[in-house]
């Protein structure tokens, strides 16, 4: 049990600090840019353990559903739900039920929060897909909180 | 594979990222503080999670066992190596292979980083000490590096 408890409760804990160490500032931007640097880090390291072992991927495709599998597993622990792309470089993550997320109590009120618990995730794939070789630029989109997550992967060229 | 790795990569970032925003200021005790204090939370809220349906502890070594299997085993994957104690408020906790070291270079010379990596940990489990009743202040000493670690706690009366 609670396997992903410490990642989780270490995650909300950085957050809590890198906005409480700019408090005072006007820009909540950079909090969330900060958030997606460390993301972005960590995405990079973490690939890189991950596929040490694996066969050379054989196009995006393959590399987009190793980080919706293997990738999303390790530090969720469990898969993307749904994979959509227009292939054509955007690529549409959705996990139902995001566990960065589902400390969040339903309801719209705390929608408007959700962004900076989703920069770090955002970074963290940016990270994983440069790594192997992908530029892209990962967004993210709340609708329902705190099981709905779509996740926008474009690649830029 | 590769369970605590999402964990110990984070754990390796907010440290960067602590001495990186800290860069200029003279005194890295204050750096260290902080993580403590990010241990020290992640710390309560791990414990709160892990204690839910457990029975009452009998005593303070029980407590102490729990946080040697249970809580260790949760955050790192493996149980601590050997519990000592004076039977008089001290223990000292032993992990021969700590998670958050191993990816250091054997050898002296790293030594004098070790306590920025040990930090987060000492706080982690006064957080969880705290949160079950026992104040304690926990330190850690590191003789041989990467993989040797002594945690002593001495509980504060």
């Amino acid at each position: 049990m609670a396997d992903e408890a410490p990642f989780q409760l270490l995650h909300s804990e950085v957050i809590q600090y890198i906005y409480k160490s700019a408090e005072g500032e006007t820009e909540s931007g950079r909090n969330v840019t900060k958030l997606e640097n460390i993301g972005f880090r960590v995405g990079q390291g973490l690939i890189e353990r991950l596929t040490k072992d694996t066969a050379r991927f054989k196009d995006e495709l393959d590399i987009m559903k190793f980080i919706c599998k293997d990738f999303w597993t390790c530090v969720f622990k469990k898969q993307i739900d749904n994979l959509r792309t227009n292939h054509q470089g955007i690529y549409v993550l959705q996990d139902n039920k995001f566990g960065l997320l589902s400390h969040l109590s339903v309801g719209k009120q705390y929608l408007e929060h959700a962004p900076k618990y989703l920069a770090f995730t955002c970074g963290l794939v940016r990270g994983a897909l440069s790594n192997l070789g992908v530029k892209s630029i990962v967004t993210s989109e709340v609708s329902v909180m705190p099981s709905c997550k779509d996740l926008v992967i474009q690649k830029s060229f």
